[in-house]
């Protein structure tokens, strides 16, 4: 898989792609991920990437021809399966997307900034629209993050342990149960005694049980 | 505001806080920042702070007394208004939920990794836990930056423009309508005549109709 993602702040970008798993997908050659700065395809006298938005009103607005360009260079180096952007409302990300997004080939994400691109780009360039939540934040920059995070994670041999993702909240749309680990004692608090016991068929059942009853409780919009 | 992030990877979350908006807000003295490697509260010869889970299974568990440590010394230091988990089956964050916590003096952000935190810990030290969104990350270090942009941008004084943050999507119940700026033509694609009026009560309507529209085609929820 390759990423590539487009943004006015690249710097942004990248310490989380230089750690932990999304360093090691990296280095394992598992997942491509280039970040490319919008400023270098600016264009005028003043290197421009964003104007003001017609019709008056506070904040910029990402012009059409810089990110025109950028994404006309990167088509024609290879094909992409999807150009998505990330805006509060596009569709709200969820791990069954993310399943769908990990067997891609090729991605571009395109982060806006500030009142976001121009709608033309969304109307021409764009093929997905994609939101982690019904919240703004200051750029799409953390948006993008967390968007290659759940997608490359997937990835068969990205982690360690691939039982260790299979496992997780939201896969069998149960969330997770509660894990303990040592000491077995703590300030008086003790690990529930199935845990401890070895008897594995009960141990599952049990996890089982937590698992339903948690979702039950939180979340029961998901067991529907 | 203050907010004491803590986290194995405190290398992942460095260049989120040292650019764009986040950063200006910290220069500014509007919001302190504080990374706290668990590490350094790790026990033992071995410099633990996480463990197998009790009962079996893929992936490991952050331990509890490192973080007991850690959060015992901050809260010896200061008083503060919620402990909070970034956890996958924790309340979603909204909107709403940025704009309260964004009134707050001091926070402490707990990022779980791999499997997560002891359950003990969740019963014992955290008062809230906060999801992102419908999906698994490889740590809580994203949603923590997620969670600190989201609500450092509502600080007043931290966007240049305030009105800026008025107008964003879900600010009320509604997307934000489309923006366009320069050029008024591109390969033939115009911008609606009406931005480029002047005449600015007409453009505000136009705005209204197309987030009702927008909101109606795409997030008909948001408008129960």
């Amino acid at each position: 898989m390759r990423i590539d993602i487009i943004t006015v702040l690249p710097e942004l970008l990248k310490s989380p792609f230089e750690a932990s798993i999304l360093k090691r997908a990296i280095e394992k050659g598992l997942v491509e991920v280039h970040l490319h700065n919008l400023r270098d395809f600016s264009i005028g006298n003043y290197n421009q990437v964003d104007d003001y938005q017609f019709g008056g009103g506070a904040g910029m607005v990402l012009m059409i021809e810089p990110i025109d360009n950028c994404i006309a260079k990167l088509k024609s180096e290879r094909n992409y399966d999807e150009v998505i952007y990330m805006t509060p409302d596009g569709d709200t990300l969820n791990q069954k997307m993310a399943n769908e997004l990990s067997l891609k080939g090729n991605l571009i994400i395109l982060c806006g900034h500030y009142k976001g691109v121009d709608q033309r780009v969304r109307d021409r360039l764009i093929t997905r629209e994609i939101s982690i939540g019904d919240y703004v934040l200051s750029g799409g920059e953390l948006a993008a993050a967390v968007l290659s995070d759940s997608i490359i994670r997937l990835i068969p041999g990205v982690l360690n342990n691939e039982t260790s993702a299979l496992t997780d909240t939201f896969q069998d749309n149960l969330l997770a149960p509660p894990v303990y680990t040592r000491p077995s004692e703590y300030k008086g608090d003790k690990v529930p005694n199935v845990l401890l016991s070895g008897n594995f068929p009960k141990i599952e059942q049990w996890r089982e049980e937590q698992a339903y009853e948690r979702t039950e409780k939180r979340r029961p919009d998901l067991l529907k």
